[in-house]
């Protein structure tokens, strides 16, 4: 493909401009992902082509910085080698559906330290009783959301100042650079509300408007920028968010799955007891619907019921055909694209990618970290 | 002083040898103060002649790191301009007390991103129902030993992320320099205590012993290096600890104090409702017993019963004036020494020693912070 020979050449001639700090249009866009390898279509429907249509649409003064969050997956325990593996090739992704690494900036958390250093500072303004409130640490420890983070052992025996602290990390990640706007799916929503109030006691401190305030762009609203899609669901069970976690690989699709895979996938999803031709019900028919959904993200066509008309003549096996070869078609580029960055030749231009973005991002945030510092007097 | 001269001169050309970071000896000791100021005469005679003492009996092949622990000083509330005074108060009286930083390595923890780099990763390792058991966060809130810290507001309504998880950025201080020996107060035992554990569990979940296990060597007990003071008590309160933020500044004696401030701050010292000759008795006569312990720490003997006899031929005015005396001899070198340092045709050199010892502590803690993240696969 012309765009990757391009893209990669002059990247591996080092042609990526300079940070632009000062963003003219005063717009500063933030968002990150976990590593966890080659995204699902739930993770690109629901957020990552969003990003590519911030980029494609926003005013060029705006600056655009997206994160892999690598200090994030360590709150859980993770597969050293699996984890270096899986950051490669979420980078790879990021590049191969269209972030463009001159115009953004792609970088991995760990290498830039003023997001520590910002966490630090800011936990000396983050109120305890407030952080025991967020419901992520209890989600993940599969607690009730009443769950007091120090009562009711062993409930939260395992809890680790990681995992509980993880919002404050988060609110440094946005923070740092400075974002003036943030996509991020419902489940984070509380988590930019926390942010705004750390920076806003921050500021207030110090008398000065040094952190600024970032405004939350919910993925499950349309926006300015995109019209990203709802929770994509499982396919071997709809009550379920997609995940590269659940036991039946089956039940997600990878933005790599080659067409054969597609279909295969496609054939033996859950279509619910309900038979006969397709059509939009989520209460009744969560697996049919949750197909159409998706038929309808990829066409970017808001309206369920049209799409489920469009297919209402197919019977279910033909109208599993059709989603799997339109979700084929539209995946291949990205395909194509992604088996080229990730070959072994290639594989320094990648590094020279992840330096790269480290590089640049390291610049932006460590002005703001210079600024805080002034102003806390360390 | 020829030692000033000969030190700020030397610094001055720029003469400091590099971090040597593999200690033969395998001896690494660290410690930390928090940037007050100048020191008063308790933490003198309970940590930092200690320090000094350290320095000149160690074998050259130690490695020594001491740090002004501004990052901890934030999780209280702090004027800004005097945060940032202090710091420079604090690096000259470490100087004068004569700490070599071409022997040392003596350096603001700010400066240093992979301390708090490493508190976040170890915080994936400590457990948060650890840290509600510690004492610190209790006795700076002024709750009772047994409050929960997410429990009975308001106690700890005010609570602070930052003062809660500090045991894990103490931890990190220690570690990210591989220290093997800490010289520390009774009332740090258990957060050496907490690192080693933190340490370990770090250590297990990587199978490799990538951060080494600390040894502590308590303040209170007579070690290898030193035969440092139990708590030197306030002049004005002898039950409480000798302290710069005591509301009458005659209970405390700073290390810059004037022969004649000195002499006036013991001339006005409480002497307990018992009166006649000095007599070593802590239940009775907790102030005279104070000031004769200042006096047996400051000439060296450990005796304190026979300090008491020496002097129980002195009515309690000229006991008084010979502990002034003998205060006052013992810091004159060390008042002229600060005196030199701080001036202001000698700032640029302070500021000097601080950049390099920021320099030398950044070499030293990135070479573990490399092998953390090699561990963790970041």
């Amino acid at each position: 493909m012309k765009r990757t020979a391009r893209l990669l050449d002059s990247i591996g001639r080092g042609g990526q401009p300079q940070a632009r700090r000062t963003s003219p249009s005063g717009v500063s866009v933030f968002s990150g992902i976990q590593p966890t390898g080659v995204p699902h279509l739930g993770n690109y429907l629901g957020a990552l082509r969003q990003w590519v249509g911030i980029q494609d649409n926003s005013p060029k003064s705006a600056r655009l910085t997206f994160c892999i969050v690598d200090l994030h997956a360590i709150t859980q325990p993770q597969e050293v080698e699996q984890l270096r593996k899986r950051k490669m090739e979420l980078l790879a992704t990021l590049l191969a559906i269209g972030l463009d690494p001159r115009r953004c900036t792609i970088f991995e958390q760990s290498r830039v330290p003023a997001h520590s250093e910002l966490m630090w500072i800011l936990s000396c303004f983050a109120p305890m009783g407030r952080l025991n409130r967020m419901t992520q640490w209890k989600s993940k420890l599969g607690v009730s959301s009443d769950q007091d983070a120090l009562g009711e052992r062993p409930a939260t025996a395992g809890l680790k100042l990681g995992l509980f602290s993880y919002p404050v990390l988060q609110a440094a990640d946005i923070l740092i650079h400075k974002a003036t706007h943030v996509p991020v799916g419902e489940d984070q929503a509380q988590h930019l509300e926390l942010t705004r109030e750390v920076a806003s006691s921050f500021n207030k401190a110090f008398g000065k408007d040094i952190l600024k305030l970032p405004i939350t762009l919910l993925c499950t609203t349309p926006s300015a920028y995109a019209t990203p899609a709802k929770r994509i669901m499982s396919l071997k069970d709809p009550t379920q968010k997609m995940s590269k976690s659940a036991a039946d690989p089956a039940s997600c699709i990878l933005l790599t799955d080659s067409p054969r895979e597609i279909h295969d996938k496609l054939r033996r999803a859950v279509t619910d007891s309900v038979t006969g031709p397709p059509t939009y019900d989520v209460q009744k028919r969560p697996g049919v619907s949750n197909l159409i959904e998706i038929l309808a993200h990829i066409r970017r066509q808001q309206d369920f019921d049209n799409v489920a008309r469009d297919v209402s003549d197919l019977s279910l096996k033909a109208f599993k055909d059709l989603v799997a070869d339109t979700i084929s078609e539209h995946l291949e580029p990205i395909r194509d694209e992604y088996e080229k960055i990730i070959a072994e030749s290639n594989r320094e231009v990648l590094r020279f990618v992840a330096s790269e973005g480290g590089r640049k991002a390291r610049e932006s945030a460590e002005e703001t970290l210079a600024e805080v510092k002034e102003a806390v007097g360390i």
